[in-house]
């Protein structure tokens, strides 16, 4: 367990994760790739968390999208 | 499906995008390129969205449009 | 139509363009010239453009105005 | 005693550390792993410090979370 | 006329300039000096410009005064 | 006397120093290491300063505090 | 007179400059040192600078003090 930023995030590859941007919201999706600066391509889950959901301003996306890498606060597996 | 986010930007060329930025505001339209900065060219798209219009602060473009990438939050495709 | 960011930029030297800032200005001229970091030159244009005088917040430059690439957000022809 | 950053970063795996980050919250944990941008992972804590219970604004983590180097105040050990 | 940005400072080297900065104030002097980060040495101007000395905000400086790039806006010659 | 930011660094190892930030916080401590982004390490001070602790909002530090040295404003010897 | 931003930093060591800030604060003191950040380092003035000590928001450092150069918005001799 463990290990790098990066290598966490290759390990959490096709895996639900929760972006929490700069501006106070976060996105709930599937990793579907990143890269060293941190922007981060999610797809949308297969199926809901529910604890994530009772989370506010916790947005589940519906299509293909990439985050800046810029705005990431946090990225949790 | 999923891939790097510079991948998906690829595979998305001439395809309709939403771009978000850090100021709230958001464009629509038909990808025309991009950089490895997230910098983007947006050109007209073919068709409106009635979804994307439905989005409060989304605006289609009607003339070529470079967005400076570092003022970008979220491309969905 | 389309390329990547600078391609878009080369093909626009001498043409108008609206460049809008973070700070909500924006500045309407000819291109004189552009570098990798977006930072632009623009000059007078030669006729106004009806459309962009419009426009809140958009001023036609009368000097030579050399534009910082990081304040900028979009570049319009 | 002390070090560069990174070699007490490095001294520090693996025991639990207090991240500040610039939006005024702090995460609590164990130190999984980092990079040289002070991206950081944090795992959590096999035990709650009462201390930093204390203190306003911490969260102990449940969750690997990865955090980006350029949100983080100060790292405490 | 035109020409890339550097390429405007360099033939603007000792002619009266104009730096807009992002905190609303600007410098009125001869352009002395300037390197690839737009930083820029601003010496004393020879005479007094009426139409910028009108424009609000605007000051003449007195003494050499180096300006940090990342605080312009707009140069203008 | 004098000499580079970095070269004060280096002669002020294991010395007390005050460290201002950006968010209007200082930490008061040994300085422990730093590195060429101005990141530094304090370490608990042996001895307070008097002087120090009359300041509005310095800190005496009691752990070993990574500071990252984009949120620093001044490090006072 | 003039010359690059550098330069004129080079040929102002051990003269009294006035740093300002982008926090609205500006310190007074002798150039120790800087570098191409333009970090720089101020040691005490011999002699207070009457027409800068009328300015709102002066400080005459009485401390060896690193300046992270990121803070800066301009440097007057």
């Amino acid at each position: 367990m463990g290990g790098r930023p990066l290598d966490v995030l290759e390990a959490s590859l096709d895996e639900e994760v929760t972006v929490h941007l700069k501006d106070g919201r976060a996105f709930y999706g599937a990793l579907g790739g990143y890269d060293q600066h941190m922007n981060v391509v999610l797809e949308p889950a297969d199926e809901a968390d529910e604890d994530v959901l009772g989370e506010l301003d916790v947005e589940q996306i519906d299509n293909t999208t990439i985050i800046r890498g810029d705005n990431v606060v946090t990225i949790r597996t």
